[in-house]
């Protein structure tokens, strides 16, 4: 698992001409850094000695915020399968019309779920980016640029899942897979720039 | 060091009430997150075969995306142990008179400190911006996602570490230091945004 390697490994794995990882895995661990600052927030909140007795909604945005830092850790693993995939899929016989057939359907099956990985890990950077505003309106405010860096780290990692979104798509012959998954990343965009801008205001107001 | 750290290590560390390591290292992992992926770029493009054959621009950069990664992966750690630094003076005994001088002094000189880093953070995050833009304009055009990825990650970068200088800046007395400090910052966030603009436009018309 990419989460278990070390973070000069990943740095030096991504870095070179192997295909896998790639962006799509630093975006998923953009995401899971952002989680774990509103998560750093949440705890400097809620105290050290009796995080228990601390605000309700506050321990709701903790158990999200480490939630969505272990999903986005783990996504960057399925990323890296999912082009993997469709690796795999590019590599198979291409001789006769029957090779071929099989062949193109495998890719388009494979560029499907690489780009609903992508997708995943945009809808949860979308949720980091509304923890953060959470956490930077209600947080320790000794932590306030823990919440500014978190809001533009997941904000990065959300725009960055949209381009693999984006690209996959591209490749896709399924017309009515590909508008769908159109609708649902313009969606997850939707008011993003809004949202980032917010929370940049709000932490500039407190600095 | 927290390079040497795996992912998910440095997550949980992340998330912890420990003050340390916080957004400032954060920022400089988001740094190289994005020089690791200029540097893939480079790769994808100079080809495995004979890399030593490839563009001398191309090879320049991928030298420079190579050190840039280096660097501020080192400089995560750098952020913590300056930070442990402005709590060590912090924590020094404050009861005569002598002794309270002495712990603002101290205190004083580490603020300097924990501002130079996260300032050399951002710098070092400007030339990756400047390098994504050199590899998704020259760069292999089927990376482009990495190249548009690595701009989103090092301007979330440089604009993180700007929070840190800012808020360290605001506790310092020496005015010419502040002054000076703030005049180096706004040189290094001149034009970033549209920088980034820039390379989003790139990217966006090879997609």
């Amino acid at each position: 698992m990419i989460k278990d390697q070390s973070i000069s490994t990943f740095l030096d794995e991504l870095a070179s001409s192997s295909s896998t990882p790639g962006g799509g895995g630093a975006a998923a661990i953009m995401g899971a850094l952002g989680a774990a600052l509103a998560s750093m927030v949440c705890n400097l909140t809620l105290g050290k000695e009796n995080p228990e007795a601390g605000d309700v909604e506050l321990q709701g945005a903790l158990k999200k915020a480490n939630a969505l830092s272990s999903q986005l850790s783990d996504m960057s693993q399925a990323d890296v399968d999912a082009f993997n995939g469709v690796m795999r899929a590019y590599g198979m016989a291409k001789d006769s019309g029957e090779e071929k057939a099989a062949r193109s359907e495998a890719i388009q099956a494979a560029l499907k779920v690489a780009t609903d990985v992508p997708m995943a890990c945009a809808k949860l950077a979308r949720e980091v980016m509304d923890i953060s505003k959470f956490v930077a309106e209600k947080g320790n405010k000794n932590a306030i640029t823990e919440s500014g860096i978190a809001v533009l780290v997941a904000y990065a990692a959300l725009r960055s899942a949209a381009l693999n979104v984006t690209i996959n798509i591209g490749h896709i012959k399924d017309q009515a897979f590909t508008s769908d998954r159109q609708k649902q990343l313009e969606q997850v965009l939707k008011g993003s720039d809004d949202l980032l801008a917010a929370v940049n205001s709000t932490v500039k107001e407190l600095l």
